[in-house]
C-alpha cells in the first residue's frame, strides 16, 4: 500500500531539500514507525543514483540507554557513528515516535549529558548544510494532537502542501513571497507586536532574516532573525502551549527591559520556565524572532516543528541566536515560545501595519 | 514483557561468543522483528561497558534495492558502511525475516552481484574473528518450519539450550566433548559413511577439524573440516531438503570419483543443482565435511543454521573450503547438503564405528 502523498514528500526531501545526486551517501534516520516514508525516501534516493544509508531506531532503545548506560557512555560519541556522520553527504531525519512521553521519567541531566556528548554530530550535520527534518504521522503524535490517526495524517499532509499537484513549486512560490516579506523587514529598524496581553517592540536593525523555505524543515513557512540583543521593551503573552522535555508549559508572560526578561510567569510549568531563564547569562535575552507564514496549519498541536510555522503567530526564542542572522546572543538554551496574533493582534515594521488579526496585508501566503 | 530465555541468549552472545568488554563497539544487526532480542543484547552490552551500534533492517527494503538500484549501486560498498565495519570491534547478527520468500522473484544475478559487492564487508567481519550469528523466531520462520510461533519458539530455544540454568556452561561442556571427538577424527585417515543410498569414503589425513562450540553460530553443535580434495569415492543421498536462494532443493544424489562429482540428480531443484555444480572448477569438489552433534534439535526445518547441527546427520558442502581446516578447494560456491544417518546409517573412522543409526558410540552429546 502506498500513499501518493508520501511519494511527493519523498521527492521534496530528496530533490528539493537536499538535492541528492549520483553517489551521494544519504543517512536516512527515523523510528521504525516511519517505515512507509523511509521506504519512499529510499526508493527515491536510488532513483536519483544516490546511496541511502538507513539508520532505523527501535522504540524503547533510548530508555534502555538511560537506564543502563555507565558514566563513560556519556563521555564520547561512538567513533564509528562519528565516522558515519563525517562520511555522509546529506541527512534526512524523520520524527515518528511511538510514545511522545517515553522519556518522561528520565533524569533531565542524563538527557542533557547525551545531548552534549552528541553535539559534535549535530555540528557535522549543520556544517554540511544538506539536511532535512520532517515528521511521519503516528498514533502517538495524533494522540498528543488530540486527533484520530487519519485526521492527523490529513493535518500533517495539508501543512506540507502534499495535496498540491506539485509541492516543490508550491514551496518555491512560498519562498518567493517570503523573500518579498524579508525585503520589507530588513529595511525596518523596529518591529512592534500588540495583542491581548502583548505590546512589545524590538530592533532588527542591521540583522539578516532567513527564509524558511521548506528545505531544512518540512513543513515550513517562516521568516526569522536574531533581534538586537538589548532592544526588547514591553510585555508579551505566549498563548500557545509548548511541550518541552516531556512536559507542558503554557500561559507564559514575559516583560522585557533593555532586552532582558525582568518579569516572568506561567500558568503551567513555572518551575521549568524559571530554570530555563536562570540557566546562564544569555538565557534572559532573545535569540530569535520568527514569523509564521503557514496558513495550511489550522491550529497548534504542541509540536514545535508545526506550531512555530502557524500563520498568524510570532515566535520568540530566549537564548542562543543563529549566527547567520547577525545575532550575537550566546546561551546553552534556545527555547521557542509562541505568541498568537490571530485574535486582534497587530504586527508593525517601523510603524507600518504588516499583519492584522493574523492576516498579512499586502503579502499572500495562501 | 521479557522472556527470561532471551536474557540468557543475550548473555551467550555478548559474553560467551564475542567476549564484549568496556569500550568495544559492537554492531548489532537484525530485522525489525528481532526487536525483543536486539533490546536484550543492547542492555547486556551496556551492562559490560560495551558500546552497542544497532543496525536495524526494515522488511522490504532489500526488495526495493533490487527493484530500483542502478548499475553503479552494485559496484561499490557504500564507503560509510565500510568505515562502520572497519571501525567496529565485534558483530552480532540476528536473522529474523518477516517473509522467508520475500526475494523469490529477484533475479539471482542481482543477488550474486550484491553479494560480490559486499564480500569485503564479510571479510572484515571474519578477519576480526569476533562475530556471532543467531536467529530470532518469527512467524515467517515458524511457517517455513510448519509450526505455530509458540511451538517454534520452544524448538529454537531448546536447540540453543536456553532452558538450561547456565547455557554458557552447557556450551562449554559440549565443546569439551566435541574436542574429544575431534581428537579421534584427527587421528584418522579415512572417514566412511553408509546408509540408505549412501556409501562414501573420503580422506581427512592431515586436515584440522574445527569445534563448533556456539561462539560463531547459535545454536551450534558440529565439528567440521575440509576433506582431501581428490579423495571422495562413492555415492551419497542427501535426504534432508534445503532452502536456498528462495527455492527448495531435495532428494539430491551425488556420485564421486577421485573427489569429483561425476553423477548427480535431484528429486526437486535439478536445474539449480546443475547450475551450482557447473559454476566453476571447484564446484564439483568438496569443501566441507561436517558432523552434527546437536540432539536438542528434533527435526529438520529447512534452515541451514539449524539443520546442519542436527545430531545424527552429516553435511557435505560442494565448493569453497575453510582455509583454517587445511582445505584448499577454491570456488564461488559453498553449498551445504545434509545426509541423514538416523535410519540405519553408520559412520566410521579408519574402520572404527563411531556412530550407528545417528547415535554416537562412546561420545555423549546429550
Amino acid at each position: 500500500m502506498r500513499d501518493e502523498r508520501l511519494g511527493k514528500l519523498a521527492r521534496l526531501l530528496v530533490e528539493y531539500s537536499i538535492g541528492a545526486g549520483e553517489g551521494d551517501q544519504v543517512v536516512v534516520s527515523g523510528g521504525v514507525a516511519a517505515e512507509p516514508l523511509i521506504k519512499e525516501v529510499y526508493r527515491r534516493l536510488l532513483g536519483v543514483g544516490a546511496v541511502p544509508i538507513p539508520q532505523v531506531a527501535l522504540p524503547g532503545v533510548q530508555e534502555i540507554f538511560f537506564q543502563h548506560a555507565k558514566d563513560h557512555h556519556y563521555e564520547k560519541t561512538p567513533p564509528v557513528l562519528r565516522a558515519l556522520y563525517e562520511g555522509a553527504d546529506a541527512f534526512i531525519s524523520i520524527m515518528a515516535p511511538k510514545n511522545t512521553k517515553a522519556l518522561a521519567a528520565v533524569d533531565p541531566k542524563k538527557q542533557q549529558a547525551l545531548g552534549k556528548r552528541d553535539k559534535a554530530l549535530q555540528e557535522i550535520v549543520l556544517g554540511k548544510d544538506r539536511w532535512a527534518l520532517t515528521l511521519f504521522p503516528t498514533d502517538a503524535l495524533a494522540q498528543e494532537s488530540e486527533m484520530s490517526l487519519e485526521g492527523y495524517e490529513e493535518f500533517v499532509f495539508a501543512a506540507m502542501a502534499l495535496d498540491e499537484d506539485d509541492p516543490v513549486r508550491y514551496w518555491r512560490e512560498k519562498a518567493g513571497e517570503q523573500g518579498r516579506l524579508i525585503e520589507r523587514l530588513e529595511k525596518a529598524d523596529e518591529i512592534r507586536m500588540t495583542g491581548p496581553g502583548t505590546d512589545l517592540t524590538l530592533s532588527v536593525k542591521g540583522r539578516k532574516f532567513l527564509n524558511g523555505d521548506g528545505k531544512k524543515n518540512m513543513p515550513c513557512g517562516e521568516v526569522f532573525t536574531g533581534p538586537v540583543e538589548d532592544s526588547a521593551e514591553g510585555e508579551v503573552f505566549f498563548g500557545i502551549p509548548v511541550a518541552v522535555g516531556g512536559r507542558e508549559v503554557s500561559g507564559v508572560r514575559l516583560r522585557f527591559e533593555g532586552g532582558k526578561v525582568v518579569e516572568s510567569s506561567a500558568e503551567k510549568g513555572q518551575e521549568y520556565l524559571n530554570a530555563m531563564l536562570d540557566a546562564d547569562e544569555g538565557s534572559r535575552y532573545l535569540g530569535e524572532l520568527g514569523i509564521g507564514t503557514n496558513y495550511g496549519i489550522p491550529r497548534a498541536t504542541k509540536n514545535i516543528l508545526f506550531d512555530e510555522k502557524l500563520g498568524g503567530t510570532v515566535h520568540l526564542a530566549v537564548g542562543r541566536s543563529y549566527a547567520e542572522t547577525g545575532g550575537t546572543n550566546d546561551s546553552s538554551v534556545h527555547w521557542d515560545l509562541i505568541c498568537d496574533l490571530r485574535e486582534g493582534g497587530e504586527l508593525y515594521a517601523d510603524g507600518e501595519l504588516l499583519q492584522k488579526s493574523g492576516e498579512f496585508l499586502g503579502y499572500d501566503f495562501g
